[in-house]
């Protein structure tokens, strides 16, 4: 049961049948298949960096970035991660059949809001290797079938894991799409009578083109502009340290903060040294005009800085009147991930919560904890900046869908 | 505060001015304004039917078909059930606010999953003036402004309901776009940056028409080819009465039955006797060569009736070899709306539960219970086919989203 190199549309066909015997598949069978296949990535170590040496080498010469071939590369030590990965999805619990709601209506008709897989899930990612691993593990828990699409940069590697995993799983569960091109793409995208849900993982780049084609849902594990807000109520000590662990902590990455605003009542005692601190982790400072009254050596920030997700060293800082104020700038230049005030002040907590529209909103809490493993969901195939379905960290439940049963006793309707 | 007619996007561009006030809300002030709307109906009464008057005039030179007709007119007995209707959902709980999850992570943030609304939504429908309200009223209690587009059949009565609810609401919360065309809808269709979800109410050529141009999430308040299935151990009695009521008790819904298959051992005990209660009905029978050899009367079915809903009298037969073909059939032909077994066997009763991919799956019950007011939502915006965010009946809380919540004490990421 190797990935086979077949067509779109035959690896969609062939997911959807699969997800028909997915669905009903017991727990204990889809755990010992996510034994099975941190096993195999153990036992295969050796064929998987051989395929990661050929993608290393064709990225060297491609001129990837040294930050590319990092999150190119994979050792053993990360392929043991990968498995202990699959080994952690294996042991959350199974989250088809769990009822969410369940009544009794006054004609003695019984409902059962009761989860059931959403059937074929897609997942169009970058460069890293371990999400074919992990967005495998993450839908034959939920009893998804899944058709992978991965960059080209790493078809190699990608190969090589998606077919280790494929021979584990029931046939047709596990498929990859071998073209990288934006043509596959499209064709994946179209799919709408095969495949359930499409999930993006990248920029706004393939936000854009997908858009355009697509008919399949889409949920985009998309970028994040995170904002970090001092209020005039703030500890300024708390506030240093979270807009440092906002920024600096990965900045790589979608949850990490973007801007700093600040209330122009603290903004004189705060910013100079919060400045400096950040500064001195080397991050490159752009800054409204007030904020450059304060310390000269801050870049001018443009009206684009605002709206920029950076995913570096670099950070647009603000000054506003009022917490009215940074909510209405969170919610206009944010990209609706994770935003954080820092206050203590009940009101401005209470205004932020609930005036802000973002997926995670905090409170004395860094932006970086919007994860599916810190929320305790396990893992997460990535994180959504949209309303419908999935918020937040998408996991194992939201993977899934729903059905009503509803059991009478020869109920008919008046 | 009447309905301006202005173009799609600046309605568009108002209602998600307006959807940062709704969010907010208290319940109070929206089920004030709902009970306002109620009010003004009632006051408005001549105004609306003048409006109508119109519209039914316009329709019969047209030549529209007494059925369309009558699912146009409104009369004095009708306002006041919309008007009821409004008052109904006033008194239904406010799903904005609900905590759907919540819990400590070990590192003392507490987390809230906090049920939110969705912000814009649009809801494109087709003849009847109704929708207008019952969908404003739905937005406006689940804190959503909302920008209307009926079908211009019904022009005139829009027009003036909308301009009602919206002379109530906040400013911009209820929108109706003008035109009819299909230029409109696409127009409407296309504003993802300012609408979060779009609700098509019609039928097969909408959707594909929607499909091929939206970038807004759609969710559509689809067609249903609903099945009931028969199985060797069902009660033939009730059997019989749940398929004369799922097919004649109201034909020309999405929730009535189009499919009827008979396990073959009871095949020549059941169908003689159904069949002829279907006729007497006025159900014309469409049926398999098993079926046409117990009835030569009954049509010979084509492959295109399976997957036919003809929300009219008619019925397509079919005999099965076993519960596994049944739900092999259902889930093949069906629109994964509502299906039913009839059953006394446990055995096929949970094969068909799980087995059976629908939004509602039914034991000993007719299809037709599939409507929020049925299941106690108290009102609906159709009944979504689709898997994702809302399957079955949209009701208040299938138009809202959930933001999480998070509240620290300074945390940062280890």
């Amino acid at each position: 049961m190797a990935v086979s190199v077949a067509s779109v549309t035959d690896i969609c066909r062939a997911a959807r049948a699969a997800s028909r015997r997915l669905a009903t598949l017991p727990t204990a069978d889809k755990d010992a298949a996510l034994h099975r296949i941190a096993d195999a990535l153990l036992a295969r170590t050796p064929e998987i960096l051989e395929a990661n040496a050929r993608d290393l080498e064709a990225g060297r010469e491609n001129g990837l970035s040294a930050a590319l071939l990092d999150r190119l590369l994979l050792d053993p030590e990360r392929i043991a991660a990968i498995a202990a990965q699959v080994r952690d999805i294996a042991a959350l619990p199974d989250p088809v059949g769990e009822v969410l709601d369940g009544f009794r209506l006054p004609n003695g008709l019984d409902v059962a809001k009761t989860r059931t897989p959403l059937g074929v899930v897609a997942v169009v990612y970058e460069a890293r290797p371990n999400v074919t691993i992990d967005a495998a593990a993450l839908c034959l828990k939920s009893g998804n079938a899944i058709v992978l699409r991965g960059s080209s940069s790493a078809a190699h590697s990608n190969a090589v894991l998606a077919s280790i995993a494929a021979a584990e799983a029931p046939e047709g569960a596990i498929g990859l799409v071998a073209g990288g091109g934006r043509e596959e793409l499209a064709d994946l995208a179209t799919q709408d009578e095969l495949v359930d849900l499409i999930i993006p993982r990248g920029g706004e780049g393939l936000k854009k083109a997908l858009t355009a084609v697509a008919t399949v849902p889409m949920i985009f594990a998309a970028s994040g502009n995170c904002h970090v807000y001092v209020d005039a109520d703030a500890d300024l000590d708390v506030a240093r340290d979270i807009i440092l662990n906002a920024k600096t902590q990965r900045p790589g990455v979608c949850n990490a903060a973007e801007t700093l605003l600040v209330h122009r009542d603290v903004a004189g005692a705060f910013l100079p040294g919060a400045l400096a601190a950040l500064r001195d982790a080397g991050v490159e400072l752009r800054g409204d005009a007030h904020v450059r009254a304060l310390d000269r050596a801050v870049i001018p920030a443009t009206d684009e800085d605002w709206d920029t997700e950076y995913l570096a060293l670099v950070l647009a800082v603000g000054v506003v009147d009022s917490v009215e104020d940074a909510i209405d700038h969170v919610n206009r230049h944010g990209s609706g991930h994770s935003e954080a005030i820092v206050t203590g002040a009940y009101a401005a907590a209470r205004a932020f919560e609930l005036g802000v529209d973002a997926a995670c909103v905090y409170v004395n809490a860094s932006t970086r904890f919007t994860d599916g493993g810190e929320f305790g969901f396990g893992a997460e195939i990535g994180n959504s900046t949209q309303k419908l379905h999935a918020r937040g960290p998408i996991g194992l439940r939201e993977l899934c869908s729903f059905k009503y049963v509803v059991r009478g006793d020869g109920h008919v309707r008046a």
